[in-house]
């Protein structure tokens, strides 16, 4: 790498912020300075990074006429605000909301699934919806030999998807429980503890939520794929940080499990956990602060000659946000594409 | 109905025994006398049953003569030894257990789906596996209405699957998580709380778990489909007592959504709560102690013109165990058929 970056954090007091400055200090990502910025009422929160201690800063245009990249982990209603504005200043945007993810000068990119569209970017980089991330990375592989023709989904999402806030809310439900005393949700619709919640984000037209259709649009945007048919439940379930998938495939050529293995096998960012007599397949209990997408419970889908079933789980907030974004920021710097 | 009924719980103090007791009073099951049996290490144990209090004896031969139909809620070994001794005794035996469900010459009954079948027993009816009850009241009407094809099915149960022992394991791992205290895996394969479990029951050959194929096998016979296709992944999760399921349906006849809501609001059994915008959608937390199937997220599979994706969620001790042996007691009792 050429030279050091002068990197912002927008939202570097969230959950997937606190994480990106975690990631980016294990990778040793070259940063010469770090911009941490996030609500002006965070404003002077201390943030230990690399032994130097940074003072948050309130988010504004001006913060951005230093950086060379930002990594955006804030809502869509703030980064539509602040990203153009840090674009305007020269500043590659990776943004972590859904804001541009749709957006076609965008690129919406899983390094180890679409590198190549990093170089076309306009100034914004989208990172992908998390269960999109963990998914992609799992079955970019089968397309690429097989073709995918249909995907279904049903997914068991952790608290982490709703930030800092879905964590304590999770924690506060269960003590509750436990003590006897009645909950108020406040992040989630309805109580977590010892619960399963059929809704993630709003709901649209047809009666999905945004977060099933996110895995619908976002997956064809990210494989290059317009017409692969898929079919998303998003449930919220009662654990802290991973989210799990429970996926059955359609491929146009057919493979076996051992196939499908083998070839996961050799997939960057993919472990194959696939031994079931020994009691092995991947849990969110032991994927928490893991990079690496696990796949599991490969299996022929016993209703289709061409079809997988399987299992695949890995943390949400290290794959399916910060540590995809830390990513593509290190490939926005090896390509000189700032 | 006729006369009172000499009735037989065995596994009387398991957690789908001491259901099936509140069960039968609450239902108001004719019973002239109750005889309470369980492992000989349960001797003694005092049952309390509309006021009159009854003492648990062990499970044996003998204890079967004097009764007209016995309830087994026990392991598929102990079912496979005493039932066949019950029906020597002239008892009608319903079985909750695995034991005899594929036996050709014993129907596999959920009463509102094949209460036909009930009509040509040899003396053991079995009640289904319970993820397969909660899904057939669910699924049933639909095939009816447009023959069902094919059936992608993720389920997320309730620790209550595996009986008193895994209700208690749930409880113990989550006070322990918060204490910091390490956990012991006993009924489950590996720690529950704030975790997933994608096995349940023993792996079977091609990687599917039986409780998997259960889903297949069982649904088959209920609904006097053999050819119908169906792919099951089983999970269990941290919630003490409803099983819920994701479902992807195909039907021969396509039918919309709304024709779907309109048949299952008309089927016995099922209670459609789907008014996402008001946030209705059944949650395991909501339906325990209830004896429904409950419906919701009912929408259009995005991958198919003869698709249907829906959220179903059911009290597993309850419409999945004792509840539905309970109701074919009752048509046993009122077709004479014992």
């Amino acid at each position: 790498m050429a030279r050091g970056v002068c990197l912002a954090i927008v939202g570097a007091t969230g959950a997937v912020g606190q994480e990106m400055l975690k990631v980016l200090q294990e990778r040793d990502f070259p940063v010469s300075k770090l911009i941490c910025l996030a609500d002006p009422r965070e404003e002077g929160t201390l943030i230990d990074f690399k032994g130097e201690t940074i003072k948050v800063q309130a988010a504004s245009r001006e913060r951005f006429q230093e950086a060379d990249i930002a990594l955006f982990a804030v809502g869509t209603g703030v980064s539509k605000e602040l990203a153009p504005q840090a674009v305007e200043c020269n500043c590659v945007v990776i943004d972590n909301s859904y804001a541009f993810r749709l957006v076609d000068d965008v690129p919406l990119v899983v390094p180890e699934v679409n590198p190549e569209d990093i170089s076309w970017h306009k100034g914004i980089i989208a990172n992908p919806n998390c269960s999109t991330i963990i998914m992609v990375v799992a079955i970019n592989p089968i397309h690429k030999a097989a073709h995918l023709t249909r995907v279904i989904v049903s997914t068991y999402q952790a608290v982490s998807g709703a930030g800092k806030a879905g964590l304590e809310e999770l924690d506060a439900h269960t003590r509750a429980y436990f003590a006897g005393q009645p909950v108020e949700p406040k992040v989630f619709q309805h109580p977590i503890a010892f619960n399963l919640i059929p809704h993630i984000d709003s709901f649209l037209e047809e009666g999905y939520t945004r977060e099933e259709m996110k895995m619908v649009w976002e997956t064809r945007k990210i494989l290059h794929h317009p017409e692969l048919k898929v079919s998303a439940t998003t449930v919220r379930v009662p654990v802290f940080r991973s989210h799990s998938e429970s996926i059955n495939l359609e491929t146009r050529t057919p493979l076996t499990p051992q196939q499908v293995r083998e070839i996961l096998s050799q997939s960057p960012g993919v472990i194959v956990q696939d031994d079931p007599a020994n009691n092995v397949y991947p849990m969110p209990l032991f994927t928490s602060n893991k990079d690496e997408v696990f796949v599991g419970r490969i299996r022929r889908d016993l209703t289709n000659d061409n079809g997988i079933a399987m299992w695949v789980v890995a943390d949400q907030i290290r794959k399916g946000a910060a540590t995809n974004a830390v990513q593509i920021a290190e490939m926005v710097v090896e390509g000189n594409y700032y």
